[in-house]
């Protein structure tokens, strides 16, 4: 044993330290099936307690990975033998849904799913949603800026958070759990906090900006001719139903008809068109809210930017919809697949789409791409499926996506971070000052380089 | 002549270097007509010369303030005869309106006003709106995250931010200019700038995310009979027509009554009411938009939330409605008054109000105190009447706004930002823990201190 496990252990009980051999019962993520591995896994029940971690973690010079629901896409929770990880797993109490303010505020380790029940149980809506949820927590998805499936109306988990608690690698505690909408009083320091991936601080509490519940909700299911009118009929949303529009998810052909493959999802409606939008409105006013709906369909078709629609008759049949965009195991199933997270402007989408392609039938000809995405956030989604999965394969391509992606001013992440993963990627998104910026922030809050080290930039070793 | 005019005067010719003498006809601010001090003025008119003039003043170890639009209501544009101070005045370009992507690129020095028409004949729409308008630049709305009076439905300036350009103390130039709505890769380094009232870094352009035009407009002025119906009716309106409210503003009866004096703005109804609140709903649906508003307001009269109300019937009504709200003439002019910018939780207000009039009874017995404010963002705004203005007056003037505040976990500043004249409050709203890591930040990104210096926070001295 070395002297920071016999530190910890001394200080919070040879119960709550977790060694080695325990932690490797663990899965190291939802998308990394190996054992886990460190030196010990603490699980702290307070702010208190992460920050007497850290002060011990500090003085040792020891490297302290946090972590929250495990379901990193990008191997951000990858931890080598001689790290300690500070897992957020007890820390998991819903404290409060204030719904005078329209407030929750919740410890780090609540899991998504958790949160949106116990606020919607108090009448109230928590906008964050994404295919995690079952597992993610709100730490995770606060230290990532989560986006998911309501960005376009609701914004990414930045935009939802009025106040966070932190705590540095030195073991200072910063909290300031506001819960008004306007705060400037001073720098507004909690945006050093979300978006960093845990390696300026550990987040242990946040004070999140909840909704009024909408209680009507129509979907549809369109198919289009052509990314232009994709396009167009983002803009027609927009222009007509914009502020109640919730989701605008786009799906290109060869995805649809991948998932809808017999044995997998039923087709609603014929599978050769080149691309199919899933889109919902959320109201609160239920016979105007339907009838306009309706109309804004109707007109699209005249329009002639949607071919077909299929409008859900029942909840069952809303969600068999959904699960054509969000349940894509058919995928999955057959091979190993590279998964990927873009952004960028809409009307370079179709080009960037195409020089991907290209790229890959070049670089790697046997391989499939299938394409979706939050396309009214700038953002798509790229499973590619190489046809025998070698080192060089995921090279190539990884090269076949982000290389074109410099040109059209995208970003190599749009919402799952960089991790480890796109740490080589960084820079065809980011410029040189903009990295410097990065490290001299990170140099500054973290100078021993202990939290999350690694993570998102590479950074010198330890003093 | 001292060696960095020699400097800046060698590198921009003498014509573009403005001199103590020119400088002293401008007047400090909106808020203060004594005559601008300065040892120079400089007016770049782009990012390079920017980083230029910075370069040189960096190697000068020369303090530099930057001038937007000069409406500050905290003293952010004061500055004296040692410091150089760039004005964006000539950095004013609205560069591109992108339809297809929603989003506009402006310089800094763009007037609000100017951005919105820009903007508004493209048939997009810029949410950000506050009474400065005519005079307040984009960079300087940027730097001090303006709030204003659609924060309800669009955030603060901070959450239309989608990329920025700033220069850094020592003239590095950080430009990310993203247009997506959705970009993590890797820190967002732009948020350093938001906010922190040009003390990390000076703003030169910014990206900013448009909406759609709205084409209906419904408002109503309502009468309440205690605060506790303020609070319903906010709740009432955010369940019902949420999405489409874009302002929830509260007027106490005093206030009210002040401005609808014989001689300044007509009463549009009876002004015996304890509150009055001004609310508006955006749309894009003519008839239903209308009916579902008139339905809310006759809603909200049978559960007898509102005593009375009056619904424009012109667009000549409606402004004249608003005149109420925005134009308080009738409140300056007499004397001298102190304006307040603060934020608490909504539930907190009606003690915390009678709170600071008790306190001013105290301290100030021959006071007048008004109060209005954007009361859904939990923002306050008080105008102090001193019985006659002396030092002493606004010192228990200041005690008895903020001294309570901190009881109610309120902000010291809700959109004016700290500038010099809250700095001494600023401990009321955050931790020493937060101010020190202001400090430090101050001191990572501008070691020298020559950046606004002293705005905000007080920092040790140049090196």
């Amino acid at each position: 044993m070395s002297d920071i496990i016999d530190a910890l252990q001394e200080r919070f009980g040879e119960k709550a330290v977790l060694t080695a051999h325990q932690i490797a019962e663990r899965a190291t993520g939802y998308w990394n099936s190996s054992p886990m591995t460190a030196k010990a896994l603490l699980r702290p029940k307070t702010t208190a307690e992460v920050s007497a971690i850290l002060k011990i973690c500090h003085a040792h010079d020891q490297s302290v990975f946090t972590h929250g629901g495990l379901t990193s896409c990008v191997q951000g929770t990858k931890t080598g033998e001689n790290d300690v990880i500070i897992s957020l797993e007890r820390m998991n109490s819903v404290v409060e849904v204030d719904t005078t303010s329209g407030t929750a505020t919740l410890e780090a380790g609540v899991v998504l799913e958790q949160a949106q029940k116990a606020i919607a149980e108090q009448g109230l809506y928590l906008p964050l949603d994404l295919g995690a949820r079952g597992s993610c927590t709100i730490g995770g998805n606060i230290a990532t800026n989560a986006g998911g499936i309501n960005v376009i109306r609701y914004g990414m988990a930045r935009s939802l958070v009025l106040g966070l608690e932190a705590v540095l690698a030195d073991g200072t505690i910063l909290s300031s759990m506001n819960k008004m909408l306007k705060n400037n009083s001073g720098f507004d320091l909690k945006q050093l906090f979300i978006g960093t991936e845990g390696t300026l601080g550990i987040v242990t509490r946040a004070v999140v900006k909840l909704q009024p519940q909408q209680t009507t909700k129509n979907t549809a299911l369109a198919a289009l001719p052509d990314f232009n009118s994709v396009h167009i009929l983002l803009n027609h949303m927009k222009n007509t139903v914009g502020a109640s529009l919730s989701a605008f998810e786009m799906m290109e052909g060869d995805y649809f008809r991948a998932v809808t493959e017999p044995g997998w999802h039923r087709p609603p409606m014929e599978r050769d068109y080149p691309y199919y939008i899933l889109f919902e409105c959320d109201g609160s006013d239920p016979q105007r809210d339907d009838e306009r709906f309706s109309e804004v369909i109707e007109d699209a078709f005249e329009k002639g930017y949607i071919q077909d629609a299929v409008i859900p008759k029942s909840e069952n049949e809303r969600q068999a919809l959904w699960g054509i965009r969000d349940d894509f195991e058919a995928i999955l199933q057959p091979k190993s697949v590279y998964l990927y997270d873009v952004s960028l402007p809409i009307l370079s989408m179709a080009c960037y789409i195409q020089d991907v392609k290209n790229k890959l039938a070049l670089f790697l000809p046997a391989s499939k791409v299938f394409v979706l995405g939050h396309v009214g956030d700038g953002n798509l989604h790229f499973f590619v499926q190489p046809h025998s999965e070698t080192p060089a394969a995921r090279e190539f391509s990884d090269r076949g996506i982000y290389e074109p992606l410099k040109a059209y001013e995208g970003a190599v992440s749009a919402e799952h971070g960089i991790g480890f993963e796109k740490k080589k990627w960084l820079s065809q998104s980011r410029s040189a000052e903009e990295i410097a910026l990065m490290r001299l922030l990170k140099a500054t809050l973290d100078p021993k380089g202990i939290l999350n080290p690694d993570l998102v930039i590479d950074q010198p070793k330890k003093q």
